[in-house]
């Protein structure tokens, strides 16, 4: 919902008025509007966008070198009267005539025709194209025709750059003309917009439901079916755009540009998400799809939805959509002076780079192990069961690990425990099936449970094994004060790493009490599978400790509070992995 | 909430491959990230921005030249693994040093750490550098210090600015330290945001209050207060973040970038309103605000609220600042190639107007009027004293009208119809006032009417006016048949521009009947008050009797079905604007 205003009758005026503000080098307050800040130069037709407000970055958003000349800015999703759309059109010619263009809705088409009569009766050329891209309200626009969408967003930007071309009116008022009748969207929703100051939305959609044939002022769509996943969606959008071809053009071959719009309150990774199927279908059907725009372009407040346009190009609209632009909210062309010093772009930026070619420049330097040694060997097969017993215990433990961590946390501990231990067992398997030693096994396990978990814990762990891994190397079998110094390795690595003190509430609190037993019991000549038992057994209880402590690491969350008498969510996998090992070693 | 997804876990890989898609002139996709299409160039410090995804733009979209080398892109709100920073690092790098930046968060700064470790150890020079911008969080950072959040943009775009330049690593590194110890932030939220496929939002905000001091994770704020207007919201940012003036710095006279940053779900035109009086406040402050930005540039999926960012600027800073950068979301500087056919600026252009010559160039030439006849001024009186009584019934019918209104329409007839009748007295006052005959009377009304009532009515009845005065003239007293046929004119003028015909519940159906009572009247020798009296008895019949018609234009809304029963809003105000008039005219 809208929530933030002064006097909500006052809403659209107080916008234009911060708006004007922040873009002040692009645009200039007149009366019902805004200018470019620069006048328009003399014989060049102006372009005047416009419509209600609500739907930035529609209109005042596109005024600037490239695009439109002016925008007229009504209220919140109504007409500006006739008086504002000429006042604009006036400050704005430069002499060669203006296009008025708006979408297809009957106060626009009233006040901005009016507009266009009062302009020619001063003695300036006017025209007024309405854009009417809607496939869902075929039959309900003002005149009966489509209402117009996000296909604003071609047709201004086609117009506008012919005027910067220097075309005639006739030629700007053709080539928008031209670009609307080659404009198809379809739009979804999944919630409404709340006027500002307005107790409830414009229209609801049902929880789990989407509401097909939306536009961008509340209307009621066609259709009400079940939310789709992306990829359904995608399929949605593409055939209702696709089933209505411009007459005598195809699909097969058709150069488009495409817009997948977001309407306010869908964001930006979930268009892209969108956009990767709608890209895949588009191919499928065999359309080349040209300096596609994914984003916030036609909004409609904080309206859930979104839409997807599809414009067919000629060599001419092609020319036009892909020319350069400079305005505050929409940005076409190469920066020449991103150029450092006024090198030319190849030598100041580099050479292009395929997919392939990059990806190889990301790739890590092989680790050059030498031949592992048979003992050594021997012990990486016992790390490898050890890793496997690991996995199987975190995935019987991922609930609990989660709802301790939830308490406190975000509630992710478990399933980092298990991604994280499956893809260690993975690679140290791989790793020992190739003949590798000990230290290059837990090397390997260290790294893919770094990777594959993600978040602060699968740093530790890898980190852990890492440092266990260095110690252990691969040039013999590992006794007894080596397993124990590595963990002590460990260890210190991770208070190095993560800041944290004993008594801080983190894994170090079970895993400091594990190498002094390791080390105690080891020193005093017990065999491996004894003093790990037992530092495994101190560790549980050191981790069951923590519920007493107070997180003093972390992010800024009110954790202090919150976890009161409950563990830690690090240090209580760690015991429970350092059980499952002592069961592997007992075991051999 | 987030809704659009196919498999939930795989959402940020879907998205980053959806954005590569779509950007792929600026981007190509690596293994944890995206680097810039170019490879950088030999002896370029490259620059490395990262965290969780979930904050578009930050961080993939201001990969380019002039912002950053490579994004390194983790799970939704998730740390990105040493290696996936490591990859990106690497592929990154031209040889003279990676500096890697995030936000201060726990895992980012562990994994990061850990990335610069590993490319010194394959012999790239690798720096790190924490943002710590908000003020909120102070003590609660990872190791002590705070959270960064929006302050991100400034950091890595004076960065980005300086190895564009050619500054060594060291100078890099110095230009982010130096940034980072000059910017501040305070961020507010209303609600949270939703992850993908998860149950519910992360955190909520009870119904009509703001959370003070949020992060862009969802964390808990400091402080939660009833909810502001913009104006008190503007106070609040402008006072916490001028709470925390770096040391050795002041507010009067300072020179500060300022970012007004939307947390998703928070729009631009509310941004724009808040702006209004942040930008008001800093100058009471005596701050000069430099290219400023308002709009979304850290975003928290769906979660609304917004935060304020000040750096302060030196002669180093302000220069990288303004430095042209060319990214898929953020690009600045002036495009050259804007100039049409290569001409330079000014001539390609026209030149730079101020604010009062833009709003010289939006007026509209002035009416010219000849002297006024006596009898035209006195039939002007009756015009005001006509329009006053209006103004009055207008006002006491404003709830009526609404409701009638809000069952097929968006329910503002009334305060459409008060608005521009006050406004249409008022202006008919002050051009009786100043000699005017009743034609010309008449215009200015209408003129007002239309301006300020927006909207449809607010037009056709400016038309109304507008039609009257042309036949009514400021030659004679008008005779009963003058007036009829400037009704008529109107009633012409009205359908040649709605497009509506009778029967189709419009204000026609009540105007038509009015028209041709008054014709019949005045034809067959009655008074005009008399024959205007029985044609608004007549007009009040037939707009009651509009409550069986169904309406054939408008925009597209289920109006068919549900304004059964009920008379159009449009008619209904001619009746009562009819009858009122007559009342004028009898007692005249």
């Amino acid at each position: 919902m809208t929530r933030l205003f002064n006097d909500p009758s006052a809403f659209a005026e107080d916008a234009k008025a911060g708006f004007c503000d922040a873009f002040s080098s692009y645009v200039v307050d007149v009366p019902g509007g805004v200018v470019r800040r620069r006048r328009t130069r003399e014989g060049k037709v102006a372009v005047v966008v416009g419509g209600g407000s609500g739907h930035y970055p529609a209109f005042a958003g596109i005024v600037g070198p490239g695009y439109a000349d002016g925008a007229v800015m009504g209220n919140v999703f109504t007409s500006p009267s006739a008086a504002e759309a000429a006042a604009v059109g006036r400050a704005a010619s430069g002499g060669a005539g203006v296009l008025l263009t708006t979408g297809n809705y009957a106060g626009d088409v009233l006040n901005f025709g009016l507009a266009v009569e009062r302009l020619e009766a001063e003695g300036i050329p006017a025209r007024y194209v309405a854009v009417t891209d809607d496939v869902a309200s075929k039959g309900q626009g003002a005149d009966g025709r489509r209402r117009g969408i996000a296909g604003d967003v071609p047709v201004f930007k086609c117009a506008s750059a012919a005027a910067e071309e220097g075309m005639s009116l006739d030629d700007v008022e053709r080539v928008a003309l031209k670009t609307n009748e080659r404009t198809r969207t379809l739009g979804v929703a999944f919630s409404g917009c709340t006027l500002p100051g307005a107790d409830g939305p414009l229209f609801t959609v049902p929880e789990g439901r989407m509401s097909v044939g939306l536009g961008i002022h509340g209307e009621a769509g066609i259709d009400e079916v079940d939310m789709p996943t992306a990829a359904e969606l995608a399929r949605t959008l593409v055939d209702g755009v696709l089933g209505d071809v411009p007459e005598g053009l195809d699909v097969r071959g058709a150069r488009v540009t495409a817009l997948l719009n977001g309407l306010g309150n869908t964001k930006y990774e979930e268009l892209f998400v969108v956009w990767n199927d709608v890209a895949r279908l588009l191919r499928e059907r065999g359309l080349e799809v040209v300096e596609p725009e994914v984003g916030e372009l036609v909004t409609s407040l904080d309206m859930a939805g979104c839409s997807l346009t599809l414009t067919w190009l000629d060599e001419e609209l092609e020319r036009l959509w892909g020319a350069p632009a400079d305005t505050p909210a929409y940005r076409k062309g190469r920066l020449v002076e991103a150029a450092a010093g006024g090198q030319d772009d190849a030598a100041a930026e580099g050479a292009v780079r395929s997919d392939d070619e990059a990806a190889a420049d990301a790739e890590a330097p092989p680790l050059s192990t030498g031949p592992a040694d048979e003992g050594s060997r021997a012990a990486a097969a016992a790390v490898v069961d050890a890793l496997a017993a690991v996995a199987d215990a975190m995935a019987t433990a991922e609930d609990e690990l989660g709802r301790i961590d939830a308490v406190a946390g975000d509630g992710d501990h478990g399933r980092g425990m298990v991604r994280g231990s499956a893809a260690a067992r993975d690679a140290a398997r791989t790793a020992a099936d190739g003949g590798a030693g000990a230290g290059t096994v837990l090397q390997a396990a260290g790294d893919e449970w770094a990777a594959r978990a993600g978040g602060t814990s699968g740093v530790l762990w890898g980190e852990l094994l890492g440092a266990m891994a260095k110690r252990v190397g691969d040039e013999a079998a590992p006794d007894g004060a080596t397993v124990a110094a590595g963990v002590r390795a460990g260890y210190d690595r991770l208070g190095e790493l993560g800041g944290a003190k004993p008594g801080d509430k983190t894994m170090l609190d079970a895993l400091g009490p594990f190498c002094d037993t390791l080390d105690a019991g080891v020193g005093s000549g017990e065999r491996l599978r004894d003093a790990w038992a037992a530092a495994a057994e101190r560790a549980v209880q050191a981790a069951d400790a923590t519920k007493d402590l107070t997180p003093k690491v972390g992010r800024a969350r009110p954790l202090a509070e919150r976890s009161k008498g409950t563990p830690d969510a690090g240090a209580t996998s760690l015991g429970m992995v350092a059980r499952v090992v002592a069961g592997v070693l007992a075991g051999r």
